[in-house]
């Protein structure tokens, strides 16, 4: 096989050391974060029936999953989402969950979509979800859990955008749009910042949206509203107002002030049944929003056979890591700590004593394996973004002491041996 | 679609939070050391060309693996192990990587395997190698780094159980049995523990090996040394048993004292090429090897299109935390700390305040949504494991007081407000 050949496939990606650590640096982060706000670990299979992930998706959907006949002819496919997985845990598990249910799933999902700049076949989402429960508190713990993990991230400056679907559609009905149209217009909408007002105003107009209909929606749509009082005094008699404007003020007692009310905020899709919401960071707002969500009441009963609301938001971590590059919030670069140089042969007991010592107390400590030049020893530690190098030669072992080199700055001290831990402990 | 359908398949799993839970805990430690022995963390695709997979993995293995063409007609194929993905890796970032390169990858692999007590269709390995190096400082090193890892999550008694595939060849001709055959034989008495002594004299005999062969072979392998001069002194004259106690010295400066030299430990895979190691716990040893590997020289070159040396070392996590289980090192149960419970409606501002500093101080908090009865809130802490309960009623409001109630023991008390945290805060 000609050596052209080992590659990875289009759309799938090789994290090399640096984003790997990287990633999983952010990944640790969040997790800390879902954690404290009470949400508990899922994991669930890459592989389902196919019949489980079928139709949910859409027509575009379905033709982007991953499915084949397996050894044993069933018909599998490879996880396509977080959510419907969910639905099917919570559905299998009924009787055996405390609702409640509140859980976090960080894992890569796969779809054969066209690969391009930002959008890949597998990508790993980071959700979190509360099972059963209407309560306008669970809307807030999430968007107030998903705001803390991206702060934890050291993102100063972000906005949380929220809607309403109820309200979205009150607010269509007001503008004299029926219930029939009403879910081609919030599509329509979604991509008001895609294709600005005259492209959605246009669009209306093609789904049969008369003029005065656009005009009054656009009228209700023209502002947006950072303070809860306002925005109920303009809006009180529409439906789904009040949900709105209840959130806002637990928002606000959960700390979060940083949201937006934008009744221009669509989502696209289709389940949404209530509160929708998106972040976006202002200083990289290229890379759109980084996380989103909502409430969706109707999805887990298709799976339960009954009734269970829900609601729950994802971080798109691919997005997120790109911002956060921008932002300078990430470095792909230094990965360890110390190289314990192998100079001589016959001091490899003494390398190995201070290796032991060094990893024992937490640092991160690679030991050069063929003693030989230290030219080249430093050379590998430079290019594996070594932080120190620690030289010991006979003249070091009499004096039980070390050279320890700064490998960014280049400068280099003797150490005593028992005060490397110290001198060599990051942070 | 009938209920009954909402299941995983055959052979794949849900973890719920309490499992989930353990795991990533269980993953944390050992990523924690890895990390420490100058391993960096490597991520490869789900999916990968069949065309890398095929050939590498026997006539069984292939049968094994789950492949399909892709929307564009592309073979391709489920990771079956972590190892040729890092073989494909390794030539196709040969000019990046600094050798020797050392990677750590925890990921799941998929193999169609028939499901059986302890055998998954998707099961996570724990894979670290070092790769460019023949040193026998990194096969020490890998050793080491398991031993470490097992270690660090609380195991007490354990035995890296040491050969080597030159010294065991060499055994072999010692013992008269031609090159020819020798695959054959360490294949044989690789089911040494399964089928016993007899068993293995039987199929030796079978495959052409004579009664004085068989009887010169057992003479060797009669006894296993954990003294180094004592097994030098036996074997010296036997090739590779000069590298088996230069290892076995190297470990001993690595503080790694709980090694066994054992010449029949055969391990069943084709390709290694030197040191073969396998943990064992004698107080879980129904568990069979809970960690194993070995020298790999020849396997990465035939994808690099030159000779690159390796050694490496994985965990299988699935019978490890079978056996931590067994071994009471390992809890499924608590996995969040507080409920705040919500009693009185008007009360909701007080209550996000305190689940608010809870959550700040690093406290996984839960609030219960719904205002209501405290008997339905202290039972959902109870079903989801929760240590503590926080209750506030008007009369703890006017005194700035809570009541804490121990859901283990159920005792409960009156703590400050301002005391919650330093109460409440786990370890």
């Amino acid at each position: 096989m000609p050596k052209d050949n080992f590659q990875t496939l289009k759309g799938f990606r090789d994290f090399l050391p640096p984003e790997a650590a990287a990633r999983q640096e952010v990944f640790a982060k969040i997790r800390t974060v879902f954690e404290q706000y009470g949400f508990l670990p899922l994991e669930t299979p890459a592989l389902e029936y196919k019949e489980i992930l079928s139709g949910k998706y859409g027509k575009e959907g379905e033709k982007l999953m991953y499915s084949f006949a397996d050894q044993g002819d069933r018909e599998v496919a490879m996880r396509y989402d977080l959510t419907v997985p969910l639905a099917r845990v919570v559905a299998q598990y009924q009787n055996e969950l405390a609702l409640p249910f509140k859980r976090y799933q960080i894992a890569p999902v796969w779809r054969a979509d066209r690969p391009q700049k930002g959008r890949y076949r597998e990508f790993t989402q980071c959700d979190i979800d509360v099972v059963g429960s209407a309560s306008i508190f669970a809307d807030a713990d999430v968007i107030a859990c998903l705001n803390g993990a991206l702060l934890s991230l050291g993102i100063k400056d972000m906005v949380v955008r929220i809607n309403n679907r109820k309200f979205l559609d009150g607010l269509m009905r007001a503008a004299g749009i029926s219930q029939k149209k009403t879910a081609d217009a919030i599509r329509i909408l979604d991509k008001l910042e895609k294709i600005g007002e005259k492209g959605v105003r246009e669009e209306l107009a093609f789904s049969g949206i008369n003029t005065k209909q656009r005009q009054a929606l656009f009228e209700f749509l023209g502002n947006s509203f950072e303070d809860t009082k306002d925005f109920v005094a303009n809006f009180e008699d529409i439906e789904g107002a009040g949900e709105l404007a209840e959130l806002t003020e637990i928002l606000l007692d959960m700390g979060v002030k940083n949201y937006e009310v934008d009744p221009t905020l669509a989502r696209g899709l289709d389940y949404y049944t209530g509160t929708i919401f998106e972040f976006v960071l202002p200083d990289a707002a290229e890379y759109g929003s980084v996380a989103g969500g909502g409430r969706y009441d109707n999805l887990i009963g298709k799976f339960a056979g009954k009734p269970i609301p829900a609601v729950g938001g994802s971080i798109g971590i691919d997005r997120l890591m790109a911002a956060l590059e921008e932002l300078e919030l990430i470095k792909y670069d230094v990965v360890s700590d110390v190289l314990v140089c192998n100079l001589e042969e016959n001091l490899s007991e003494k390398y190995l004593k201070v290796v032991q010592t060094l990893r024992g107390a937490g640092i991160k400590t690679d030991f050069y394996y063929e003693p030989g030049k230290l030219d080249k020893q430093l050379k590998y530690a430079d290019k594996k973004n070594i932080n120190f190098a620690v030289i010991i030669g006979a003249d070091e072992l009499k004096k039980g002491e070390a050279v320890v080199k700064n490998l960014q700055t280049g400068k280099q001290e003797k150490v005593k041996e028992k005060d490397l831990v110290k001198k060599l402990k990051p942070g």
